[in-house]
């Protein structure tokens, strides 16, 4: 049983958490929202006031926060006193698992080692559902041993751990990632509307290209065409999954990374407008598409 | 044993007729390369003096020919008397094997059908390596049955064989995955740069990605960054392979094909944009990068 | 006065030869459609029962078509006996305004030469309001010395008079000109709904970039924006002017003389897509938005 | 006479404040680089070795600086005592007329503003020609009294005076702009490159595009194509003029409001992925084409 503090409690980090402490490890939560806490504390997770509260004593930290600034927030603010990595023991590992900008991810963890304090970035892919089903899987970016001695926790709450490289790669591989994944989405549904239109059924030219060099993820296990595949957003009115309203945010996070490096991502950026394009033509009485699962962007093709 | 006649040996066509005799087919080939038509005769095939000879007799006829306008030429011009359509027996299945716009398969075996001829529009993917090995993948639109009819010769050619629709289904399939192809090779090159200028090592990244849900073909067997894979064009200079000309001609097809059915295509747009914008920037000495291969695009992202 | 043969009296050529009519000329017309026939004669112009019959003793020849293929069909179609092209005198000028792919009117050309008759390929932008006001652009391929001949006439159907250069040189210069003002239509339209979003007036803004390095037709007399011009489409709806699906024509004609000519064309392309997702997307009740006038681009951005 | 600071001495702020001091006006000076300082004193200009030195008594502040960091710390830093804003009089306009995000200069105005001060954003465009010639154009958010009152010295530096809305709406027309100015200048290569692959002659393209639907402000007067006009970067092998880095530098201050606002910029985003690619594949020697003038874009196209 290991000693674990959970920071960031919503709906990645509270079942990441939930799996930790069904797993039999201790867990000391914090959250803003006493509502996020509450659940976990009726499943045995012991609340802390304050994240300071939660990391004493604790033989690992976990944090799980919506954005950068949350990020540098939590660890660096010194504005009363010490920074929460102050108060941290310099053996226990801290993993932040939010999914952010490179370059905050290295500044953070570049504060810790000056503060002899040992950091993982370790942003997630797979969606809510993966955090309740513990099939996450997680980009890590740090030192190989640090990673070695986590991935026990790590397997609990997913699937895959792949170590990326060193402090901010399991960032900088996330963003590749998923802009790869936008691109082949896109590029999936526009195929798709290509054939259809052209007399082809959606589940016989989603076969030939799911076997031939066409193949990709999204035609192996979520197929944007409503009635292909069964059990995906796409065939239950894009409800559920992974919003365009958060791919919205990766691409961001990518196209910002590749303007810093110099980089170009004609692809990429081409996938961010088409995204953007459908979250505005694809409003149905007051709400945009932002809110569905990203696969409709098979809707902005099809309609 | 069937008696084939086969009609073009390209490239593509020649390895495709040598198949089909090694494993005891008898075949009546014939090329306008008299180059060509010798290759194959040294190999046990007859040869046919003119394609009207080749058809003489024959129990099935594949074609395997550059461009919509030779198939045309081929069964439908009738300028000296008879066309090919009114030579062959009502009984023969004809398949052609060329990568062309649907309209023109349509057209082709429509007049077939006017005949009462039985056609195929059966185009493969593979390459010339797939051609040769007896591997390729036959995407092929016609009467189920007859696709049924000449599967034991497809299986010889090739190791997958798509029924994918009524004529023309074939060719539609092909372009569709073909499009979505040429998206996933530069969404990958790009994805994979933006990495590796981020301090990822571009192996590690491929198999992050490979396993996650930025997966696709190009990941699995054809990755484009040097040294990343074994025995793949682009660890050897990006020679040999599909060439950037020939996915340009399937892109062309893919946009034509779109505007014909009034479809959009933005990403298949931009992916022909690129690899058109990679043929002219990625000339070296008096040579464009037209005759690399197609998985070269990785070039114009990484000079 | 001149006797002019008119053929083709739709909604671009019907105007144009009505200004020939009013300018003192003799017009002998011919049209498919009786309608269009009896509009013009009802005027003061000859009907003729046929093209042959309309080109019989004229001094001049225009003609006013759809599509490249009405074209090839007025001037080559041999099939029952002598093309038109024979039946007119060698020394009469031959002026096509369609807008065809400049392959199309060198085809034409050609043959027209080869049969000793002189033909300049003459596209127009202007839309309805510039054929009925007369103030077309004439871009023209073909003889210089034939354009100085025909000059009169084409000074009383349009404003400005421009030699491109030898045949077929009309057809590239509408569409690389129609390409451009495609592509900056829609940069105007993007540049405004970015600077109103971020609290700008489109009028302060609109007048800013036009006396800018921003400046442009479209912010000069064209402008996208609801209310900010008067007397333009986008201050009526949309209605009127130039109509979404014949842009799409133009930027078709225009890509395929890119892929032609192994161009590449980015921008473009870009340009195309997004006026395809416009007409989808903007549907209101049963229609597309391809009957709009192509400022409202507008609206994909703006919605 | 007037009394003024200028801050910043640049490529841009040098010439800019040499113009008013030719006209008769006071200036104090102050620049990191002594060098720039040496350059405007010996013209009469007195040096400031300080910041706050150079604001003490002025009756109008100038400040051009490159990028939004460099304006948060000369106005607000504090980390020392008061910041520059504590030490200016209420009564005098501060003016800052470097190219930053509009959000950055909102906040600059609007800690102004807490502190009684009165600030005007005035980005410029016309480049370092335009500064030295005193023919810049002025895009100006802040409060329409203000602007007046400082008019007399921006008609000083500059041809056009606009007033764009209130605090941060000088930047965002300034964005507005530059993004329109790329894509139409990237738009005009491809076009004439289209027209010219096509047998056009650039010069005769470029006169028709100007006086028709096509024309821009680039046709006018900063023609892409080499030898088409005089004494533009494009006959002088793209020396001078506006930078490729810089152009870089202003989309992606735009596309970053466009994220910002939630708003998509398609024809944007592929514009600077082209200039990014131009700057990567336009190297020769050891230089990428990132110091070009920014219609070298044409060589994109036209390598």
């Amino acid at each position: 049983m290991t000693r674990v503090a959970f920071i960031g409690l919503g709906n990645m980090g509270g079942p990441m958490a939930l799996n930790l402490l069904r797993a039999g490890h201790q867990v000391h939560a914090f959250d803003l929202s006493e509502q996020a806490l509450a659940r976990l504390t009726a499943e045995g997770a012991k609340a802390a006031a304050t994240a300071a509260a939660a990391v004493e004593g604790a033989e690992v930290i976990f944090s799980m926060l919506p954005a950068g600034r949350h990020v540098e927030q939590l660890y660096l603010d010194d504005s009363e006193g010490d920074c929460l990595l102050d108060l941290i023991d310099a053996s226990t590992p801290v993993v932040d698992c939010s999914t952010i900008a490179a370059e905050t991810a290295r500044k953070v963890a570049s504060a810790a080692a000056a503060r002899g304090r040992r950091m993982l970035d370790a942003p997630v892919s797979g969606g809510v559902g993966g955090a309740e089903a513990g099939t996450l899987t997680f980009m890590i970016g740090g030192d190989a041993e640090l990673v070695e001695q986590v991935r026990p926790l790590f397997e609990i709450m997913g699937r895959n751990v792949f170590h990326a490289g060193p402090a901010g790669a399991g960032q900088v591989a996330k963003m590749c990632n998923n802009m790869l994944l936008a691109i082949q989405m896109a590029g999936t549904a526009e195929a798709l509307q290509l054939g259809v239109a052209n007399g082809l059924d959606p589940a016989v030219l989603s076969n030939i290209m799911q076997q031939s060099s066409g193949g990709n993820w999204t035609l192996n296990v979520y197929n944007p065409w409503p009635g292909v595949m069964e059990g995906v957003p796409a065939s239950r009115g894009y409800q559920g999954g992974f919003q365009v309203d958060l791919m919205l945010k990766d691409l961001a996070l990518a196209l910002e990374g590749a303007a810093a490096s110099s980089q170009t991502t004609p692809m990429g950026s081409l996938a961010r407008s088409l995204y953007a394009l459908h979250k505005k033509t694809g409003a149905e009485g007051a709400a945009d598409a932002g809110s569905l699962d990203f696969s409709s962007i098979q809707q902005l093709y099809s309609r």
